[in-house]
């Protein structure tokens, strides 16, 4: 086991994550979101897709068991353990955009997507690369009847984490949210740890899911 | 009013699209579904984004006076007329790999996916590049309670139309849907129309949306 990493309160960073190797993201405080983005390290063309990953799974409630998928339908990473059980596959990372728009009586920050554009631009990925992210711990429900949906506080208590299993070899982006709804305004480091040691506790793959008619 | 052109079954198209110009997505069966991207003409690299469309539309449920807007978040298409109401902006075009998935047993087409693609090559678009589209009469509702997500035939009845005003100059990508889920089992051609004289006779802008705290 490796030791945790901080990121700091609205901050990101990037990094390497091995295929077989076990990614947990921990909320060390409490009620704070952290964006998730991973590309295949092979080629950073490859990327995380919503659009896949729910269609595959059926849902928008992911958690144990659930494949992240790439736009190229590849498995990039397996939700293998949750505390938390709601997170966001719907929306993109907070950005300057957002702030005005939301928050226009606020100073402007250039919130997660600004921070993951910064970290990831080593790599060689632009920002107009940056998709819809996996939101770990956000909560955005949606209401079935009218479409509404809400950026509330998380539900997610200090210690809470969702750990990750790489299915290729990926570069992951990851921060600890800049937004003001997304984390009840109250600014919060996010921690993470690698392990590279569990590789093959876990069975790979999905849920099974049936065929549509 | 310019012709009316048909995308037949299991097909696809990509156009100009001016901005000012409105476009016309007409469902001349019924129960069909039309995947629709938008690129920026001036640079494809700037292209529809369901998640930041979703976070400034605050639902899942668009229709008249919504924006679709750009991983930019600048306004690409304005929904200015729509006789459905039901739409999906979820999930990706269907694909080889969807067929696979979905329908193990049937005959596998490239889907709206590979119509896409080929369609846009000329555009200087890779495959790589196509995100959520906007998928108009397709019928996806989400569970509240259980986030489940279920694609049902389209609500659209034979003339059924949703019409887009062009906030910029853009690069369309639009099909007549290839997946059997999604049209209710029948594939049936799309029209659509391009209307270069009515700039101007609708507001412009999305509607008022509050500040989140």
């Amino acid at each position: 086991m490796n030791d945790v990493e901080r990121i700091p309160p609205r901050s990101g960073t990037a990094f390497d994550l091995p295929a077989g190797a076990t990614l947990t993201v921990i909320d060390p405080d409490g009620s704070q979101v952290a964006d998730l983005l991973a590309f295949s390290a092979e080629d950073v063309n490859e990327v995380i897709s919503s659009g896949r990953t729910l269609d595959y799974a059926e849902t928008i409630a992911l958690t144990t068991g659930h494949v992240l998928y790439s736009n190229r339908s590849k498995p990039m990473l397996t939700i293998v353990d949750d505390s938390v059980g709601r997170h966001d596959f719907l929306l993109t990372p907070c950005s300057v955009d957002t702030f005005l728009h939301f928050y226009p009586d606020k100073p402007v920050h250039r919130g997660c997507f600004g921070n993951l554009a910064e970290a990831l631009e080593p790599y060689g990925i632009t920002p107009d690369r940056i998709p819809v992210a996996f939101n770990c711990f956000m909560n955005v429900p949606v209401d079935g009847g009218t479409g509404k949906l809400s950026v509330l506080p998380p539900t997610s208590k200090p210690g809470d984490r969702i750990s990750f299993r790489a299915e290729m070899d990926l570069v992951i982006g990851l921060t600890a949210c800049s937004a003001y709804a997304s984390n009840g305004g109250s600014f919060r480091p996010i921690d993470y740890r690698i392990d590279l040691h569990d590789i093959d506790q876990v069975p790979i793959g999905a849920p099974s899911m049936p065929g549509r008619v």
